[in-house]
């Protein structure tokens, strides 16, 4: 089974414990088994959102799974990037598990948004997608649904590419 | 069956919306039917929580419900109370279910906190739960396990008086 991690800052908006918990349900939907990491405040909000584990049933403390992370640990990488200390947990998972990734940049102010877009954006490869984002949560949801499903596509069009590569062979 | 109804200001702090779900929840397992009223912005992290509705099925608009409310409509008044707008909502609802009430006062901020709550005493006979809260939702989970607790306790007390009564007559 695919692999997703899911990394979570300490949460500054409303909108981050939400979105993190849709996300989850998204990723499940698509066939990976999820985990979410995070600071220990994001833990417990993630814990107290969904009480019966109906959405994230393995969380971890993101700390600790730094620690033992190796590259190939996850096929797929999502984090969220609201904080400073955000950023740099993402860069650094981003370069330990060298993996397909999405950063999911908000902030209720402009200037740190871009901020934040742009040190990812020197410092990794991965995808970004970015809204300002606060109370209202959807901005940000429209656009991590547009880039899970051209991930969708595009791993399925890498899916077929082998197919027909060994069809040939 | 039981009617429940929470109240859902804008939402300030990343606390409100898990800790709605939560109480969803748990007034669920109490036996309430739960219906949750708020603002559109708390609405749509509501549903971007619980994408499949395991936990909040009956969402309404606020405003609407205000509308169209009157006394008897629900057993239980829930009500999180961490803005101004959030306090007249409150004292609002309250008068006009004139039903069984609790008020979640939480704020980071300690004097906003006592604030809301002295506005919310000196305005219903609810009662009053609090804390601080804004990053970590723990604080303010335990004192609403407590509450409800406590109220399940002496609905249970009420009944077998009734009981007792019934028996005696």
């Amino acid at each position: 089974m695919k692999k997703a991690i899911i990394l979570l800052g300490c949460p500054e908006s409303p909108s981050q414990t939400p979105l993190a918990v849709y996300a989850a349900y998204k990723l499940t939907g698509m066939g990976y088994q999820v985990s979410v990491a995070s600071t220990p405040s994001a833990k417990k909000l993630v814990e107290v959102s969904d009480p019966e584990e109906h959405y994230v049933q393995n969380k971890i403390d993101i700390e600790s799974c730094l620690d033992g992370l190796n590259q190939g640990d996850y096929d797929f990488l999502l984090g969220f990037v609201a904080k400073d200390a955000a950023v740099s947990y993402f860069v650094t998972f981003y370069h330990i598990l060298q993996t397909k990734s999405l950063a999911l940049v908000f902030h209720r102010d402009r200037e740190k948004m871009e901020y934040f877009e742009n040190t990812v954006k020197e410092n990794t490869g991965a995808d970004i997608t970015s809204a300002r984002a606060y109370h209202n949560p959807t901005p940000l949801r429209v656009r991590l649904d547009r880039a899970l499903e051209k991930m969708e596509k595009s791993d399925k069009g890498n899916q077929e590419n082998k197919k027909d590569k060994t069809e040939d062979s």
